[in-house]
């Protein structure tokens, strides 16, 4: 096939002809798909309905230090909970407090911390003048809603294949203090799906940024969810190269088991230095008498270890990977002789990044919807919703059936390429 | 027997040197006590066993409106379990959310968001210049220690037999727009187990406070915890009263569980107007895709509804009524003649609470523990821990067996006597 850019005028309008052609056939077929959300499908989450039958009304509900699980206290989690999720993360469970069923909780509750209350000595956030976080792109909504709710300026710097853009950061926490932190997804980013090089983890362990109080959000979520059992990647333990550094209280470390066991009704945690988990006590003491601990022994008696942890996430990607592949492959023989747009190809996580021409992204996301078919928010992956080259869309293919998933990826395409050739006509 | 107030300084020594005799003996067995917590005891939590089958790996995993509960989503909770937590706040269900294992956290965030967002179109707490509570006392250090990690003002107004002073309310909050809230557990205090009467809420309901951001904090922990099937308290329903005063955002309710299920494990939920709760939602959704929802459905499936939980709270009460007739009946026989102390009966709740002589509460602490019982930390049912007569006593009657429940009273009554003897003595 002809590039796009190699062809005539009339050449491209012929395209066009042919692809509305196509494009009016499938709205006419009244699909309904959804490529828009992160979210575990059903047969995926019928592989943890075990974890249900883990502690039942026979049970022995002591914990391993003794505690009845059912009562009130125990306020930072179970020991046996705290290794498994230090086992996860990668860290030791000295550093691990496990809390309620998600983590994006604590990220927010820990931002609502530093904004009242502040840290290392400094001010409380809220009675600083300016504060500003350093943002990944493309990168999660979610973390975005958080840090716009508190008033939080948003810098964004450009997530590449080994990790977000160290020189830049490097520069920019290095002479304001009024730089206060930074959102990572670590491991298969959402939404490109690759991971921090050891190089980029030893370089955000050895930031100096200005502000004493700035901290490094470091969203471990996809720690656990390889693709692939012979090309995992592999990210250094951010703790313990901070702890090298001299640096031991610069990092916050989040992990949950949502897209592990049942999402929404998983464990969560928190990774952090002993100064900032005495800091962090002292508030959610006053916050709540303790967290769920029955879901905790429920999930250590039924995962028991990294191995049960391991052997669940092989099941997941069993079922994930085809999904995947019916992406990846139907954007390869679709688009990319056309050299119109790139995507990631991840060996792991629950996203593809793709990237069309630029300008053309929401063009993409309003044919998408037309002829039936949500896709996330274009837009979405940038602090404010504004992707300003209009060219990054973030595709979730765990949730469709895999059939469905094939749909969806055509139709994708076909609206990739006419949303591009209608711009190369403009 | 003869009143100490009676007695002369002969006799009086004399009943020291008796009550001393006796105190040795006790501390001589080396007693373990703790009426301190307002825990349940393990066969409270042994009635709720079955709850942990309600939802298991064979269960449908829908709710009511066809949601799967094992995926993300649903931030105000399902349905039936709005429902089932209405009926327990004598509410109706539109006017509920449910979140997660305990309903501190809410109270907490509550306030968090009203520090760092405000209402009302009022300035965010945070930026405004004097903010103040209203405690009502003696009353629940937990609520105490979130003002005061706040920093918020806290004024004692004293709890009488049918709810706070309402004169005292009504003259505070009329003038002063610093006053921004009250802490009321409404039904079967802590500690005091009185209630609010009709009139009590009717007041709460038509308050005029100056401040536009003024809220009633209606913590409904003991909503169903009846002790007497003949003599229990009845409470009227704070959110309607409050729509007929058209003050209908005056007033968040809270309730959980806790001490119905599983302490730690239940599940809790709010009550207030549209208004508030749109506030609410609004922050809420940042901060969290869902809270758990299958402890919902679980608690939904086995209670089903109120018949089920009234079933439950007959069965916790019969467990729980001896402890309290262990703790009145010796309060009765060793202190009603003396004339030295008083304390009340309540007709439910988790607690009584103990009026010694001024001067002699503290000293009763120490004794206690010397003996080897610890009682709840006197003054921590004060704002700031400060009991200015030094007098009240939070004694907790459940968390003992019944017969450890009247070896500690047993042991109390004779520390309190020994207490008041020192005191006259002096």
């Amino acid at each position: 096939m002809k590039k796009y850019a190699d062809m005539t005028i009339e050449e491209l309008k012929a395209e066009q002809a042919s692809l509305l052609e196509a494009y009016e056939a499938k709205k006419a077929m009244g699909l309904k798909l959804d490529m828009s959300r992160g979210k575990p499908a059903p047969d995926q989450l019928d592989l943890s309905m075990d974890l249900l039958d883990a502690v039942n009304s026979s049970s022995d509900m002591k914990s391993s230090n003794n505690i009845d699980c059912r009562n009130y206290g125990v306020m930072d989690g179970l020991p046996e909970a705290k290794e498994l999720m230090a086992e996860i993360m990668g860290t030791t469970s000295d550093h691990v407090m496990v809390f309620g069923n998600a983590s994006l909780p604590i990220m927010y509750d820990t931002i609502a911390r530093l904004m009242l209350f502040g840290i290392a000595g400094e001010e409380p956030w809220c009675k600083q003048e300016k504060l500003s976080f350093i943002c990944p792109t493309p990168g999660y909504d979610r973390h975005f809603a958080i840090t716009e709710s508190f008033g939080i300026n948003m810098i964004p710097v450009e997530w590449k294949a080994d990790g977000p853009d160290m020189d830049a950061i490097e520069a920019l926490v290095k002479d304001d203090a009024s730089i206060k932190g930074i959102w990572v997804v670590p491991k298969y980013s959402n939404p490109t799906g690759y991971s921090c090089s050891d190089e980029t983890v030893r370089r955000f362990a050895a930031l100096k940024p200005k502000a004493k109080d700035f901290r490094i959000f470091w969203d471990n979520a996809y720690a656990v969810h390889d693709l692939y059992e012979d090309k995992a990647d592999s990210l250094l333990d951010i703790i313990s190269e901070c702890e090298k550094c001299g640096n031991a209280d610069l990092v916050f470390e989040f992990a949950s088991t949502s897209k592990v066991s049942l999402a929404g009704a998983g464990i969560a945690a928190m990774a952090t230095s002993a100064a900032n988990m005495a800091w962090a006590k002292k508030h959610i003491t006053i916050q709540t008498i303790g967290y769920d601990k029955i879901n905790q022994l429920r999930h250590v008696r039924y995962f028991k270890d990294m191995s049960g942890i391991k052997a669940q996430m092989k099941k997941q990607a069993e079922l994930i990977r085809p999904k995947f592949e019916a992406v990846i492959s139907t954007l390869e023989r679709e688009l990319s002789e056309l050299d119109i747009a790139s995507w990631t190809n991840p060996n792991g996580g629950y996203f593809i990044s793709f990237q069309s021409m630029n300008g053309c992204a929401k063009r993409i996301g309003v044919l998408c919807k037309e002829a039936g078919m949500v896709i996330t928010n274009v837009g979405a992956t940038y602090p404010y919703g504004k992707d300003e080259a209009d060219s990054n869309i973030r595709i979730a293919p765990t949730y469709p059936s895999l059939d469905e998933m094939y749909k969806a990826a055509e139709l994708f395409a076909l609206c990739v390429k006419l949303a591009t050739v209608e711009k190369l006509l403009a």
